[in-house]
């Protein structure tokens, strides 16, 4: 097995040097740099980059590399974030009725292609819970009215912070998040099933074949006050023809959906989305 | 050489036997089918279809097919066209000021790729002119503002007519037909640079880099009065990331552009599309 | 529910009026024509053809098309198949190791993109019987080694013909069927982990990351004794880059393999495959 | 307009502390880094790394740049390359009969996709040499046979230099360069009409017919003395029906053969290609 790493994501103002910088900090203390990846978005004035590097022979303890970068960060103005590969985050995937996409991440996880645990799995409906079973996952029905949403998002975050998530997976849950869950809670990401900003809002296969188009798509991002305007971290198509009915549609959207959520959440785990303003870089 | 082939594209209510009905009157006259694709749309109740059969060994001229079909066409309430593979229909392009779609479109016709004529080219700018000369095609310069519009376009509308011009081919002309032009003209496909519905309007670019959308696209579309609704006929896509800036993105989708619309404007000339509602079937 | 409909594949040698008799059979009987697609190969001098009609009203028993037809067919000197939509074909899924096809065939079975009963799994490792007995599906262990494979191959003949099989489908069985097997039981779909004709063989991804290639893809196909020779159903591809290591490559290879693999299954379960020579007409 | 930049192409065994050097050198003497980017091959135990700086304030003048980074790039093994942004290299196009390439280049070019001077077009056939009046750029016939290739050879050879040819670019040039020739001159890009290693050698569209494939492309190339065996620049796909005979093969491929080409020549006129062993790093 490759030995673990750390990796940093920085963002911060440009300037001259930053790089210098950031590289003299890990060799300074003897890491050997294993990717490096940085953008600049001169629009923005914004300097973003992605750090990996070897813990093996690094001379900082991993509790004492965050602070150490801190006295580089803060003159900068940087905001940074700091994790080792060998992290295992704590996913909750949310679902409704359609059991498609959380199947696909269940399997995903099984197949060893997401670092994470799934210990919760919350649905609006009892639909899914023999999957949940099934996979021997805590399932939580909580069920959502447009009255009692307020208290059971409170239900809901308290479960977040009882199972220690760091990040929630919208697989297909079909409510909206209030504003006042995300002010509290904001690690989420939701699956889109439309090529956004194409069909928002609900029905988004009905709408595209009533328009008339020759190509859907399915869009993973994260989840902001706006609804599906949050910043776009994966998006891919697939090409259909007169002779697809809705149906159909749907049918081959399930394939969309399934794995450009599943790219959308290794690409979080892995420390590889940045997100500034209502965008990503995402660091291949 | 292919000897000459006669083409319908025939939609009317469905009903038992119209398949039938339309081999049988080929077949009965002695042609030999090449093609024939039908699609039913049991929402709306249609058939649609396409019959592309030899005109050697027919056994009714040219001139008297027509005819000859509408007493079958008649009873069953369909609306047909007629075709012949060797007409060579005549197209005109309009243009403002970018030149790629134009010299694509020009250089497909030098190649082969269009059975048509491009006698006539229209811009509301004079930049394109020595392309037009180039290739020895009547240029004509129609400046448009808020106030002459009504005025230019029937100036247009008699350039059309006096050109005999079966098709006309928006190929980046940033303005927008108006509806009583197109109460009289009405065949005009469109390239329209975004991924339709995303991005209706003006300026899609700016407004998928301001999304940070992932996949950019370009859609070929008959025109009708409401803008950027028309049917569509063809959509492709291109992936892009964080490091691409408008530019880059107006870049890689001049190509979706060129594409996409020369597809388009081919599928037309083989009378392969067919309109109905907001809808096209496209016959592969 | 849909009715059920009768789905006839034609092939025979081109001739005028091919269309109008195989519409006048099912029109003069009463039937409501769906779907009708046709091909020519004019250099392979072929017709070949789908037909999709109502039985609802169709004056024929089902047991009587077959017969009645064949007295059209024979003299055209076409072979045919006739099936119906509410056919419950039986499907036996072939693996070795890997489990992400045969998971992903049960969830699409489950979900109900395949009309067709799993009754049985055959692998010459018992890595998966696990799932067989999670979805009650009978597992068959059947090692293979050069010595018993002819025998071995007697037992997989003889567990076909007692489950009734329609069609095996080789999910990332790793073993090749011998010229004899395929003489006795022809109707094995395989999916290939390369786009076909690249990489044949063993190992395709790790020649693929030696080459440099800057796409991968997977590959279904109908299985011949010519090795990944047979003809192609379907196939599909990702984009790769420098990054990606043969690891990468296999897990990015997997979700086309998967989509691939069950595209041609249920192109073939809904009778829109047609073989000839060695290539197939898909009838979209 | 931008700046100008200097671009450094590193290639070298891995150890630590190289992206702290080259950043080093870099700040130190006061540049501003705009895109830094490392790749690290751990099987190949290499280090490749693209970086892009201001040449605005940086103090050293262009022509020490490379002396002064030679001195570090020394103790280092590394092999690198430096360019400036405003540098216009001199490109010479190899055709032979077809056009497209060729147009689709020359357009480009005059569209300000390439920073590049075309003084030189050379083919063995006379032609295309009207597109080369047309454009102004000097076209040179060679006619090759079996016998005069050698001597021909030379002929090309001192057409290169005498015109300071910086990249050679095979569009569609229907000849196989010698491996002596290559040793002369190795700075070569080819498009090949398949997708590689698909279909290598002679005639890709006519096999790809034959082989029943569902997707063809294209390959963008270094040459090499292997025939169609170099470091793959970019490649892409199109997908085809049973419906696409051999000349829409050739029709569709042409698409591709020309986004493809283009595509690899601005790569490699950006500095974003590094060739190492059979495989190139693409900067993106």
């Amino acid at each position: 097995m490759a030995s673990p790493t750390a990796i940093l994501l920085v963002s911060c103002p440009d300037q001259k040097g930053l790089v210098a910088k950031l590289a003299n900090f890990i060799y300074a203390n003897g890491g050997n740099i294993l990717h490096a990846d940085q953008h600049c978005d001169p629009e923005a004035g914004l300097f973003l980059s992605r750090l990996e590097w070897e813990l093996e022979g690094f001379n900082l303890p991993r509790d004492i590399i965050g602070p150490a970068f801190n006295a580089i960060a803060q003159p900068l103005g940087a905001t940074w974030q700091l994790s080792f590969s060998d992290d295992v985050p704590r996913l909750s995937i949310w679902v409704s009725h359609q059991d498609h996409c959380l199947l696909d991440l269940l399997w995903r996880h099984q197949a060893g292609e997401f670092k994470a645990e799934i210990p919760l799995i919350i649905s609006n409906h009892s639909t899914l819970k023999p999957i949940a079973d099934q996979f021997g996952i805590d399932f939580h029905h909580i069920p959502i009215t447009k009255d009692s949403k307020a208290e059971q998002e409170q239900t809901q975050l308290a479960l977040l912070q009882q199972y220690g998530i760091h990040l929630v997976v919208l697989a297909k849950y079909m409510q909206v998040l209030s504003p006042n869950f995300l002010k509290t809670y904001s690690q989420v990401i939701n699956i889109h099933h439309s090529f956004l900003p194409a069909f928002m809002g609900a029905n988004p296969y009905q709408r595209a074949y009533q328009r008339g188009v020759k190509i859907i798509g399915a869009t993973a991002h994260y989840v902001t006050s706006d609804l599906d305007e949050g910043p776009i971290i994966e998006q891919d198509v697939v090409r259909i023809s007169h002779r697809d009915d809705v149906k159909e549609l749907i049918r081959k959207g399930k394939d969309m959906e399934r794995i450009v959520l599943a790219r959308a959440v290794r690409l979080h785990l892995q420390s590889r989305t940045l997100v500034y303003g209502n965008r990503t870089v995402v660091f291949g």
